[in-house]
């Protein structure tokens, strides 16, 4: 395999956790670089596959990636960012040992990858030609895209169904993370649901987001499957004042009141989990929050024959600027006690109503993703929302949310057909952190 | 539901045919003009949805934008867009008259859309309450995005399996255009395979690309539905010699020696059809294009645990840099009788020695793009390539490439799922030409 005119490429030194992006930028003497300037006298620079991302010049790799260490994990009040890559995933060994040292290896991989980095110090295309590649190479020459990696743990991991403590966690497992009771109108289908560890990908680039995942299953070979996956190719959610509001394949602006990054007070109520929430032995949980995943099918070929009246009295907004009914821009408040022509403006069964605070008296921070997953044999499409939300306790949360939603004008034209709880730990720290250590150890 | 406060936004005036984004960025008046400054004093602009795409200013709406008329359809050689969503729809109707005039009203929301405007004159926001709107908003305040539109034409809609004329076409049905063959290794699903009419939509935003089909979905109910969709996130193809090379997801570049669009009298030999190709009655095809689509899912798992130099010599490229084994950059010639230590350096069974145009004789213009479909149920991922091929003869074009295939060291890594394969008819005109009309008139 080895020929004379590669060992330039071979031999090309590059220090160890040099970024993707810096590494094609300054190999100007190997192959690398000629590859670079390529057919197009170098116009396109690093930009070698298909994303929207401007080319950037060398050295300034870290431009558009996001701290991985912190107080909390990133990717929750992360300003959302536009593509998704969610993976639940079994874990296939008794060995605790095991897991633990994947969780490290994972984090290790996590942190070059947010940075832009391959998965492993040698790369996807410098190593020995007789081991595998450290890195599966379909990102190579992409910026690190605004990738972050959240991790969260599923009930499962602690006790298996039958009540079995597989790994001797079963006097850490918070008392908030059981799984979700069923909803009125649920058509959950368990294969595509729960999961004893789950990873969400967010980054701007969707090869950057499916190359993180694909790699840590990769690291995770022996450990743990894939027990379902799931991509959205358009963010549904802001999690920032400074981002404006999406549209999800309703065509309404959704989100308009979520919890923002800006919310620190609100945060600290809703969605982070504090010391002694978890109960006896569930300490290592503070600082985190816990994750809800509902795959939301939403039946549009439906929604599209309803008049613009009837589609703007389930949601209680207008569909063009997003305001509430009776009032005249986007974040003007819900009230709902506005009467027009001796009715409410926001008609009571609206999902606005019933999903506002004053009626739910919670909040959550939601986090979903628009998503197609081709046909559903029937002649229509399967789509709709992948609805993330992180909060401080499922049952104050997401399940007080979705009760009161049980007369939503709304659920006509949707089914929720996949659900999923996870306990996300807190942040890690730089230097020997790593994810799930203060529940380890 | 009407109140005082929405009057305005009803009445904004704003002529038929001014784009999504023209409409937010003029209506300073209304309430959309509220909206567009929103909470964050404008500083974000009409980019609505989550997408890459930079703000851009009012009346530039169509910077983005690829012409939808021409001699041929766009979408083929235009240089290849990052997202895709493709559909497959059967024909639900036995009116010929009623398949008429959804073509017409396809081809006229397809002009509307890829000039980045709403599927109809009314839009999705705008229209009586009483009525269902005519666009269904998702793509509100998203530029153009570089969208294309293409039609293909399948054997089913010319003639059933049991030779029925379905809509009098039969005696217009080229000879080229049959059913491709079985080939070794094959693990086709009917159920995502085949279809009477296919569109391709392709677009640097996938909430653009998705907007499209939903869109054309909607305006053919009643006529055709769903038979299969999928979408892709990456491309894994340059159709132009502008594009950098893109990586697929086995973590090489991918297509270097495409046909590219910068290749006419090559395009004219090996894509295009000409008049007299198609035999009698198929004249209709003249300037359009054969297109096979095939689900080309990839065992990532186990290659990723192959070592380096066997993924190099399975491929006969360098991972890294892309160039043929033996040579020094991608862009260089793959000599397939370069001998290294006595042997080939290119292997004889590699990916790049069978496809080469000297073993295949023909060549195809690739346009393909990576998938992640969630996983298979057995604990890996369901990711692969969706392979779509433009050529002039599918016989001489893939069926002949993919025969020469039938040892290739990459299959044993690869499963074809999905098959299909459409006659693409020639461009449209300005004003008031239809996809098809010279089929069907």
């Amino acid at each position: 395999m080895s020929t004379d005119f590669d060992s330039s490429e071979r031999h090309a030194a590059h220090p160890r956790g040099m970024s993707r992006r810096r590494l094609l930028g300054l190999a100007g003497g190997g192959t690398l670089g000629i590859v670079a300037a390529g057919a197009t006298g170098g116009v396109l620079g690093r930009a070698t596959a298909g994303t929207a991302t401007a080319p950037v010049a060398p050295g300034s790799d870290a431009a558009d990636a996001i701290p991985f260490t912190g107080r909390h994990q990133a990717g929750i009040v992360t300003p959302a960012q536009d593509r998704l890559h969610f993976i639940a995933l079994d874990v296939t060994t008794d060995s605790r040992d095991d897991l633990v040292e994947m969780l490290k290896t994972w984090t290790e991989a996590a942190r070059r990858m947010t940075a832009g980095q391959d998965a492993g110090p040698v790369g996807a295309v410098d190593g020995n030609e007789h081991a595998a590649p450290d890195d599966t190479g379909e990102a190579l020459g992409l910026a690190a895209s605004g990738l972050t990696l959240t991790i969260g743990f599923g009930p499962t991991l602690f006790t298996t169904a039958d009540g079995r403590d597989r790994f001797g966690l079963a006097a850490r497992k918070p008392a908030a993370l059981v799984e979700l009771p069923e909803f009125a109108g649920d058509r959950i289908d368990p294969a595509i649901s729960g999961g004893d560890l789950c990873i969400q990908a967010c980054a701007n680039d969707p090869q950057v987001a499916v190359h993180a995942v694909r790699n840590l299953v990769r690291l995770g070979a022996g450990v743990v499957s894939v027990r379902w996956s799931q991509l959205g190719f358009g963010r549904t959610s802001s999690t920032s004042t400074e981002q404006a509001t999406p549209r999800n394949l309703m065509g309404f602006k959704d989100g308009t009141n979520n919890l923002k990054a800006e919310n620190g007070q609100a945060l600290d109520r809703f969605v982070w989990v504090a010391p002694g929430d978890g109960g006896p032995g569930a300490d290592w949980l503070a600082g985190g929050s816990y994750l809800v995943t509902r795959r939301i099918r939403m039946l549009v070929e439906h929604w599209d024959t309803v008049p613009l009246g009837r589609q703007e009295a389930a949601m209680g907004r207008r569909k063009g600027s997003g305001a509430p009914l009776g009032q005249r821009a986007e974040f003007d408040p819900v009230d709902l006690t506005h009467v027009v022509d001796g009715k409410p403006a926001i008609p009571a069964d609206s999902h606005v109503a019933l999903s506002n605070p004053t009626n739910a008296g919670t909040a959550i921070l939601r986090r979903g993703y628009s998503f197609v997953d081709g046909s559903d044999g029937s002649g229509r499409l399967d789509a709709g929302l992948f609805f993330i939300a992180y909060q401080r306790n499922p049952e104050t949360g997401f399940v007080q949310v979705q009760r009161n939603l049980a007369g939503d004008a709304l659920n006509q034209f949707i089914e929720h057909t996949s659900s999923a709880v996870f306990a996300c730990p807190p942040g890690v720290e730089s230097g020997d952190d790593w994810w799930g250590r203060a529940l380890f150890t």
